[in-house]
């Protein structure tokens, strides 16, 4: 599949690679004969389903398959699930890549740490300037978002524009004043928008989202009420918090240090390129401990309770360089994403334990989203007034209720389209309709394998994480046709082996058995042997222990 | 430890085995130095660490070394976090079991499962009939919950009257017009309470919680607007909830049926014993496929996503007697528990995939907790005015924000004492404090296993997720001095075997030259080759996968 040549009149199709249907490695291409462009580049995280998994990308196929095509990769934001792909991507296609400033120092810094550089002619781009990528001609426009610097794009193709809002919020007070381009919103809309793509991912929530200006009321009231310590932990690439927080920091007189590796890596480039101001309260993190604690404030990686983060470790009593005390305040400044909701939970109470004062939760007004809620997302339509629209980022209840929202302002059901991942969009100037599904999906990553780990190691994996395994190794001469050593049994994860030398002797008495019941004939079959054991193990240890622990017998010849 | 002789008058003990610090497997032992009661025996479900586990109980050691004391089993309500160690208890000891009737009835058919009976001398208790226990009487009251029949325990002991108040809430308007019993509880207060035990659950809620009444009016809505099927998801116990879909089926000329194992159980015992009432409308689940549309609705087991469950099956298209149908309205009346987030909201996409209305969250009225919120717990204190507090049934923020709404009621700090699974409390007539800490905490069932499986089955288990496991096995001669067959490799969810044979065949190199390595004399220690083949393997994958295997190398010998 693809775009088709047939087509009546120049055609454009827009295959979502990542983020429809789901939350994360959001990931779009758009298509015409000639030409190609990609719309970020990002990972997920593996849910509990995909064991030893590090991170999950986008399947790239479709895009490999039509590489000579790419003109060029363009970002959104800084956040991993918009650019964390890059890494991979860039070494499977080379193409200019346009960010913004802080997003391309991100990107960077990304590539670094994998020896990897951003290819020829990538460059930082600035809202409102117009990129040529074939026949795409690019315009990044501004939004707010929990990461600085972040832009929607408005993107001229053959068929008419297209606005791709990227992740976006309405905050009509954000920390560095700059708010989002709501005159070249208006601008389209009056040009006329052919398709708009929105974000999905508040589009149950009603009202409007918070501005993050509504953070730093509530941070400040946190200064003015603690008296030991302010420990706070949040997303390390919220700039605009982590600014209130150094802000703060200088008002009420407080030294302020970093701890969590991605924390410090982010300050620092943020520091570097002007994302971020220290009003000169910065301190190295060794440092805190001699300071008196009234005057003391850190900001932290955890917010998600990751039990290797900073906050999870310093609340389990595991981080040398930061001892909780009694009184010491601790803001949880986010909420738990889907799935780590015990893990939070888990800190919070830890935290509790070491007698601390710990502010979190949806009422404490610490944390605010970065995504527009069901308002807001009416206001972008409006803004807009798109002829067709595809609602994207967001798992398919989402993508659902923002196109009930799209009804809602009087776009007619026939205007919205709805796919996921793999869903093949082709727009001509006068329709777009659905043409059909291209190969997409999830490509795992483990240590440094991309995508050798499948559904077949995923499931042995559950397997042995739910009863362990059972290898049965014995030799057989071929000679005496007999088995001469073994069969020797090993587990791990069964049970405990000293203390079930009972249940294993009697295991191996049941193998020796079934060893001896195959004829002389069929014993040099290997096969024979091995599933004769583990058959007759499996019933055995099932009857005795209600456990169906992975049994591999090995039979080795001599 | 345990109750102390030297204490200047009578003392009890208040030992909690499980509940606090936690939500799930309650359990608490009440102690004199004669006697020994104990309330609930519950069991908790395996957390994300616990891979291959099927439930947790807590750890009986205690009660164990006491059992001659032991005067009878008392239980608040009927569930599992409740009563589902009961078939583990009953193994180990016997008293009398005193519970409501639907609870005794709950127990008696979770025993009939297991082959176990009641003990002699157990039986159904109404609230307001005293039961002696050696030196303690036991008045059970009546509080709302969200199983029927649900109680706490008015405890009279030698040193004065202890109030458990189980699991509760203040429902104004309940289905079964039985409401707390105010008047009692408020005798309790004039009399003089010397502690109370309290439900933690929801302290961090403000306000309080909603009537069972409100979410049959939302139900009502639903029969009023569905336009075919209904499906409701519930808690199979939940017979309030039941009943009131019961009803509304016979007012809407619905035909009901049953679906999923739990909720079959629960719906044939409550029928029987009454907590159930038929107006007539049950057909068999294979019958609804026969019936109109608009004329059947479902109760099914699966509002928390649980993979099993009918509801998950039916939304993944895995259910034969239920195939879902575009126009079907499908209400989950419940919350997730925390930690199945991502279950339900998987669920909920499948759903609206197959085109479903679904009704859930928060906002849609279909839930109301069984637990009260601030304001109840408030009035429960008030009530009651005790001499002493002990927060139960919570994780440990729970315990702390009841505390603290204690603290807000005029209870002196000094006067709240906070413990955890295993803390010995002791009350004397006049005084009450914590001497110290006892054996508690989890014991994992899996399968058969009782505690056969701990930390290091775990350990052994979440590594053989994360990489899978690699075996080694090999032949040695003992006379010739060399190995003679093998080393061969066999891996289970660390690579692909097919396709990753140049790896595999590599490995398989390294491990012949570790050996060759080993000096003649050295060789016969087997211990030698396994950690010299360990050793190279674990360095050799680590350095081209990034993955570290669980390496299990084994020698046989002829």
């Amino acid at each position: 599949m693809g775009i088709a040549a047939k087509t009546q009149g120049p055609a454009v199709a827009i295959v979502p690679l990542g983020g429809l249907g789901e939350i994360g490695k959001n990931m779009m291409v758009m298509e015409t004969e000639k030409d190609l462009i990609v719309i970020d580049a990002g990972l997920a995280f593996p849910g509990d389903d995909m064991p030893g998994v590090d991170v999950v990308i986008p399947d790239y196929t479709y895009l490999l398959e039509r590489r000579h095509k790419l003109r060029g990769i363009f970002l959104t934001h800084g956040h991993e699930d918009h650019i964390g792909g890059m890494p991979y991507l860039l070494k499977e296609v080379q193409a200019p890549v346009y960010a913004t400033r802080l997003t391309l120092g991100l990107v960077e810094r990304k590539l670094e740490e994998e020896k990897l550089s951003l290819p020829a002619r990538s460059r930082a781009i600035r809202p409102g300037e117009r990129v040529r990528a074939g026949s795409f001609t690019v315009e990044p426009f501004l939004v707010n978002h929990s990461i600085p610097d972040s832009v929607g794009f408005a993107i001229r193709t053959p068929v008419g524009l297209f606005v791709h809002t990227g992740d976006f919020k309405f905050d009509q007070t954000p920390i560095d004043g700059r708010v989002a381009d709501y005159q070249r919103l208006a601008a389209y809309g009056a040009e006329g928008v052919h398709v708009l793509l929105m974000d999905s991912t508040n589009s149950e929530r009603p009202g409007v989202t918070g501005s993050e200006r509504q953070v730093g009321e509530a941070l400040a009231n946190v200064f003015r009420q603690a008296q030991g310590r302010i420990l706070i932990a949040s997303f390390a690439s919220h700039l605009h918090r982590l600014q209130q927080v150094f802000t703060l920091a200088a008002e009420f007189g407080r030294r302020l240090a970093v701890i969590g590796r991605s924390m410090e890596s982010v300050v620092e480039v943020a520091l570097k390129l002007g994302y971020l101001h220290d009003p000169g309260v910065m301190v190295p993190a060794d440092k805190i401990q001699e300071l008196p604690p009234e005057r003391v404030v850190v900001l932290m990686t955890g917010s998600q309770g990751e039990p290797l983060s900073a906050l999870a470790r310093a609340a389990s009593g595991e981080l040398r360089k930061l001892e909780l005390l009694p009184g010491d305040t601790v803001v949880i400044a986010a909420s738990p994403i889907p799935g780590n909701e015990k893990l939070v939970q888990r800190t919070i109470d830890n935290l509790f334990r070491r007698g601390c004062h710990v502010i979190y939760g949806p009422h404490a007004g610490v944390h605010v989203s970065g995504h527009g809620s069901r308002e807001e997302l009416r206001l972008m339509l409006n803004l807009t007034r798109p002829r067709f629209f595809i609602p994207v980022h967001g798992e398919y209840r989402h993508l659902l209720h923002n196109a009930e929202l799209a009804r809602s302002v009087g776009i007619e059901d026939d205007r919205i389209l709805i796919g996921e991942n793999g869903t093949l969009f082709e727009v001509t100037s006068d329709a777009a309709r659905i043409r059909g599904k291209v190969q997409a999906g999830a490509v795992m990553v483990d240590g440094l394998g991309v995508g050798d780990v499948g559904n077949v190691v995923l499931r042995d994996r559950r397997q042995l994480a739910q009863d362990g395994v059972l290898i049965v190794a014995m030799v057989l001469s071929r000679e005496q046709r007999r088995v001469i050593s073994g069969p020797e049994l090993i587990t791990r994860g069964f049970v405990y082996m000293r203390e079930s030398e009972d249940l294993l002797a009697e295991a191996r008495e049941r193998a020796i058995q079934a060893i001896r019941e195959i004829d002389e004939q069929d014993i040099t079959e290997w096969s024979n042997i091995k599933a004769a054991v583990r058959d007759a193990l499996g019933r055995f240890l099932f009857e005795r222990t209600g456990r169906r622990p992975v049994i591999l017998p090995i039979v080795l010849e001599v």
